[in-house]
């Protein structure tokens, strides 16, 4: 398989999070996706554009429509999201109901990559194979599974990504 | 998506290599695979089976007979193999050759996971990604990239696998 | 030397916190410190008391008279407690000006255990070897550093202990 | 306490092997005691000098005499020695029985501290504490505990430090 030019965009979310000690709270500093593609040994060309670092609680349709244009401007075909788990699915909506001629995946955290308990390599492993092999189309990668842009919902009491059934 | 069965079958190699304290070394304890796919969170219905726990640069033609044997006695359509990177190019020939109706994406690691710096997780995400969304045939997934069974090597200077070229 | 049998009382603090993954916030669940001096492989005969577990900005002067009357109560001579840095000094002067007989080390993290970058493991081991080898008396033990209860303070600005100075 | 300026004297041990990607073994790079102070957030004044980075089974009375000097010509009174596990008694032995005016901690660690479950982090807290405290003598701190340098062994069955008792 040829190695696809990939872009993936940064928006926060729980993977970037990072402990302030003076604070003593979670914030953002600067992306971790840089540090990560180092530590998987990545050989893809990649290039990766921080549009925003928020919580994805505080995304309101002025951001998702940011997300939107990027993924429209963007040179490469083939596009990563990264973003916050709470509003990842309504996010997914904007840009799939958009129809870009790009295969375009959503990936996420449950736990800041800063914790060594983290999700976030082992998704962002997963999301840039999923963007790499799957038709155009906007996609959401979470711990393992791959879900359609209109078929995802995060469930709220048990924390996991699902299809929305019916 | 569907989340298909799947199947990761253990060989040990880098992957899997953890320190005895007792010696001083590294050695083969049990697989950390299930333990990666618990950090990863992942969601998809998996079977782990530890075929052997071995450095690739131990493995003989015998070896490579009964990894065959297990992808082809597999009721799984999509199967991981986890292997040392020394050979695994010589493994992926075995096997792709045998040319199964099935979707085998071996995969290994640079670090042995028990280290902090390690490529694993990332790469398992990306093989658990490849062997969900590609077509019948034998891949080899190292470092976000994925090469086809009949045109991979690892570079012995470098470390990084590349295709054959030519 | 002798190894004196140490009694550890946990209060909470940065030291214990915790991701939660529904919340998305950093809480309590358990602490630590047993996991911890598993991975020091700590030979020590020691005791693990949890008293509370709160942050240190919401510790009142009750929750003091129980940090006080545990260290009181204790059978052991030589005492650690766990504490949040923001107002370890507080409760380090409750503790010294009661004068008991005894070997008493305060101390913490900037950074909770959970993280890969947390300096909770390095204080924990100075602690403890602190607490063996002091007199009598009530000491703050952070980064590698020992203050006497009533010469240490945390400046705010850079977020480091050190001593009143004057 | 006063904060006495220490020297730390590197001598490689497990504490400081590194894993070699190319190689696929363990090996000596550069210790990692800089790294692992930034991580205690140690706030002591510290020299650091490798003088060398060898396994201690391959330790040589040459090399024995040559942490005697290094002890015996360092401009501090404080001193911890970093070594190997294997042969640190004999090394405490004859540092120890030069009865140099100085406190001298020897410690080490069972697991690299490249390993996400090293205890190295844990001794050498441990070690500057005791270093900062105790008489002059040599002592070897090993997981929470001290020793002093003519009754200190490695239990080759169990891999813990133990008094020679008797």
């Amino acid at each position: 398989m040829d190695t696809a030019a990939l872009r993936i965009l940064v928006t926060g979310g729980t993977f970037d999070k990072s402990y302030d000690e003076l604070e003593g709270r979670l914030l953002f500093k600067a992306s971790h996706v840089p540090e990560m593609l180092r530590l998987g040994r990545s050989r893809l060309r990649v290039e990766v554009e921080t549009l925003m670092l928020v919580d994805s609680l505080e995304m309101a349709d002025t951001h998702r429509q940011r997300v939107l244009s990027a993924c429209r401007g963007a040179p490469e075909e083939r596009l990563i999201v990264t973003h916050g788990t709470d509003t990842l699915e309504l996010t997914a909506r904007v840009v799939g109901a958009a129809g870009l001629p790009k295969t375009i995946v959503l990936t996420g955290a449950m736990v800041p990559y800063t914790f060594g308990s983290s999700d976030g390599l082992f998704n962002l492993g997963s999301a840039l194979a999923f963007a790499q092999t799957l038709p155009h189309g906007t996609w959401v990668a979470m711990n393992g599974r791959c879900f359609r842009w209109d078929d995802v919902r995060k469930n709220r009491a048990s924390g996991v990504f699902e299809e929305c059934g019916g």
